[in-house]
């Protein structure tokens, strides 16, 4: 998504420990006419896979999932990173390190929420070493649903990630690929 | 919000410890087309006020700040509950102690992201004893931004958030107002 690519470029910011911040846009300020343009593209990447639920992650992935959901006209779930006091009932549970925030977080999904039948599109925020995603789709493997595919805003294509999900065979739609980054110059993978 | 009301009605649980659940719309699994019907409203309420952007908080205020801003034109600043590797530069702080997870966080937003002349809404899910609210409002002030009021989806009218806001000055605007509820029963207060 070209328009992606120019925002990256133009606001991102490379910091130590080949970490892209985009946080004027996507993940601390939100930039949400942007988010539901980027939401339009999953929707229309993903149109005619009959998708019915978007699974995502907190915290960053709360947003662009928004922005997909509300052009699919489909809802909403989170995993959840630390078991609260409101959530109730039989949960989908794994753990997940961040490669970020260098922790290991348990992640959960209350049970009822991924239901038989579902076809499911994940979605975050970014896609690097996989660990979030993995964790998503070891959940809704466990649950049973249709995993229809995975879209992420950024792709960091130097990373592992991505390569090790599409051999997984599951479709992985990134809306940009940052092929390789340094603290002057960030270039796109073509698409 | 009469809709609210009944979505609660429908959907809400009670839990012991004086908590809603209301996993199934607002807070786990999204009910994004109710989302932004609740959005709209809380655009509605504050259409005439300037507003320029949405101060929420991670993680369950995101999704309804997300829907209030599609109808308001503006971007989303949430703040951070725990300081990442992806937060660089100077950054406003406080602590919050949370009702729902009983633990003490630090909630942080990055200086840049709140200008000055910034004309600011805080949005948040839940109203309860008023700590994350409080939190943002520190912030707000510290930065020396205008605080327009405050949007939330549910106030629990039986704790003193509501009430000890209101009396800082700040206009508080919320969809629904729970005044008691039992395992079987919740009433709303008359708005």
């Amino acid at each position: 998504m070209k328009a992606l690519e120019e925002k990256i470029l133009k606001e991102g910011v490379v910091l130590p420990g080949n970490i892209l911040k985009v946080g004027n846009f996507l993940n601390h300020r939100l930039d949400v006419g942007f988010l539901c343009e980027m939401g339009a593209e999953i929707a229309r990447l993903f149109r005619d896979c009959g998708i019915n639920k978007i699974v995502t992650i907190e915290t960053s992935g709360i947003a662009i999932a928004m922005g997909a959901a509300i052009h699919m006209g489909v809802p909403v779930v989170f995993a959840k990173k630390n078991k609260s006091k409101n959530v109730s009932g039989e949960v989908y549970c794994t753990e997940v390190v961040s490669f970020t925030h260098k922790n290991v977080s348990q992640v959960i999904v209350e049970k009822k929420y991924l239901e038989a039948g579902d076809k499911v599109l994940l979605v975050d925020d970014f896609l690097a070493n996989g660990m979030a995603l993995k964790g998503l789709i070891s959940i809704c493997r466990e649950a049973g649903v249709e995993i229809c595919g995975a879209a992420i805003a950024i792709e960091k294509g130097f990373q592992k990630g991505g390569e090790e999900i599409r051999a997984m065979g599951i479709r992985v739609e990134s809306l940009a690929i940052v092929e390789s980054m340094t603290d002057d110059s960030i270039t796109f993978r073509e698409q």
